[in-house]
């Protein structure tokens, strides 16, 4: 039997630093644990533009929807802001989350004990945390029809459409309550029914759907601005929130802000099963391409190496494998082993992207 | 010369309850100040659809616009969960602030001395904090056309339109530049222009009014979701934030939550000048209805209390006024009174909605 096969798609800005990191691990498991994956390399974002004039090419495209999973970087940097929209370093890695239709965007925010010091929250309010967002990730106003800016007169106009179907609705409704079972089974699901008939169908279809097949979860729903000051004010309330693509985007780095460093948090994006019965999957970190700090050395490699650890749990069942990973994170942690970002006001001295995961490597 | 004219609508819930302590406050000012203001009172919300099968009536939408400034104090309640949406008590707000063109929603988050340590947030990341977000309020997706839920094939699919044109951007940029300039100098505009075609045309238009009316404001740009982050993390890095209709909902209510209480923040929702030079305007606290606590005497008085204080800044041009009704609050709240929001978890007694406003009354 062939091994997996993984696309890495490190990206701009420090995708590739944090990426080379995660390349490490991958071939500490390929060695030391005989879990051997085939690993195939490719642009996206402006690295794709610089190099084919679009920040995915269709052949990139394909070896997307092929591989078992996708691991990515980060996109996006200040040299491609004049861009045209549509050659944005953001479409290529919207293209794909499209077109491999992976509606399910999982995001932990969970405090690590050894950094609940440093979020600007505090300790008691962040201590312990362990939630996850499950965001739409394939429609709503970031997909919707008609867009774009016209003419009216002398005037121009922006347009976005926030669009949802009823299964596109049901379909992260159910990722959301089974995940749930499998933790603390309450459901948290924020919209703005009370000005958005959008809205409006998606608490009616979270509802339905949890009548029909979750009863025995706790579901309760929340308008998205009271659920953004609630994060701030109280995180510890909720255990899977589930909301659409835009919500989804502005309270999950809300929620990333509350552990204390973005530099941390993994995210996984799951599709429908294929053939051999994996999920279509992309696994990046929700932290962004961090032009400023790009090719120093300074970048935290951690929340790129927890999202291949999601990746050995949702793609490739190796649950336990990725606890391992996951635990070997908290002893470097634990430690006192500190990327810059880690750093608090008081200082301390930073270690590199390179030397973060070789001790990482070192306590596997 | 006639008094200036204030039509009183105190809504739901606690709407009734913070109000009447607002009612002393004008009291006080008419007897003491010689600042009498000619008060009328009316309904809106559910309690309006209760007594006349509308949110709002076309009589009380007409006596809004010719007041010369409307005070309101909230809307909403679990009762009115399953109305139709054109029947929902939001919908009598959402009518007032479209039909008089209340474009520019000021929302400052300043935080009390008194109760820096009350916030989820640390001290030093929240104390002194003193910024504006400013919200587009009359247009986008709360507005825009088409909207709904229809049928395609054996779907729902509902949907709602994000619009904004040229002229709509440029009039609320300037106020948040106007109002930049009598403070810090400061602007911070948050889109998602790097998926949403709106937000390339919102970028774009606060771009040029900047360079074209005012260089002299430092400006910068920052997408939503590292705006949230940014809210979360270090919110002292802004002065004037401005941004759009939705944004600037959950944006507004998590800077709300950093200063420890939501009872405590008041809004001013300004358009263009009347014939008598005023603006336009709307004066509400940023908290909701709070059914839970309703009719118990428990609500904090204070964010309806400083609304008027801003009415006093804005409409009438009493400025100085407006700071010795802000002085009062500080001074009750350095003496320690605190209603039963503002208690931290070690607890303490807590005064009610009543004893907050007379004490307020006695400092003045
Ligand atoms: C880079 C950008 C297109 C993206 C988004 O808006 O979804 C990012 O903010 C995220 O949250 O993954
Ligand atoms: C009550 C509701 C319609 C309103 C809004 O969404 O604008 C509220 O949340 C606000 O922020 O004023």
């Amino acid at each position: 039997m062939s091994n997996p096969s993984l696309l890495i798609l490190a990206g701009d800005g420090i995708g590739p630093e944090v990426m080379n990191e995660v390349k490490k691990i991958i071939g500490w498991y390929g060695e030391k644990r005989d879990l051997a994956f085939d690993v195939e390399e490719d642009l996206v974002g402006g690295i794709a533009f610089d190099t084919h004039g679009t920040p995915l090419t269709d052949a990139t495209m394909e070896k997307a929807q092929n591989a078992d999973a996708v691991l990515l970087g980060a996109v996006g940097g200040p040299k491609y802001d004049t861009l045209d929209f549509s050659q944005k370093p953001e479409r290529g890695l919207l293209r794909l989350r499209k077109e491999m239709d992976l509606y399910a965007n999982l995001r932990p925010a969970q405090c690590f004990d050894a950094l609940a010091d440093f979020s600007s929250l505090k300790r008691d309010v962040v201590a312990g945390l362990d939630i996850v967002i499950v965001r739409e990730l394939t429609s709503g106003v970031y997909f919707g029809e008609p867009r774009g800016v016209h003419k009216e007169g002398n005037e121009r106009v922006g347009i976005n459409t926030q669009r949802y179907t009823e299964s596109e609705i049901a379909r992260v409704a159910r990722s959301a309550f089974e995940l749930a079972r499998r933790r603390n089974n309450k459901v948290c699901s924020m919209e703005k029914a009370n000005v958005m008939e959008s809205g409006v169908l998606w608490r009616e279809v979270v509802t339905e759907i949890h009548q029909a097949e979750y009863p025995d979860v706790e579901l309760s729903h929340m308008y998205a601005d009271a659920g953004a000051m609630q994060l701030c004010r109280w995180p510890k309330q909720f255990d899977v929130i589930v909301t659409d693509n835009l919500f989804g985007d502005l309270l999950s780095d809300a929620a990333a802000m509350l552990t204390g460093s973005l530099g941390m948090l993994p995210s996984a994006s799951l599709g429908a099963p294929m053939a051999n019965g994996r999920p279509k999957a992309l696994y990046e970190p929700v932290h962004g391409s961090a032009p400023d700090i790009a090719g120093q050395g300074k970048a935290n490699p951690i929340a790129c190496i927890l999202s291949f650890a999601m990746a050995l749990r949702y793609s490739f069942d190796q649950g336990a494998e990725a606890e391992r990973l996951e635990k070997a994170v908290e002893t470097v942690l634990a430690d006192g082993l500190r990327t810059a970002d880690l750093l608090g006001p008081e200082g301390g001295s930073p270690i590199s992207t390179t030397q973060m995961g070789d001790a990482i490597v070192a306590v596997l």
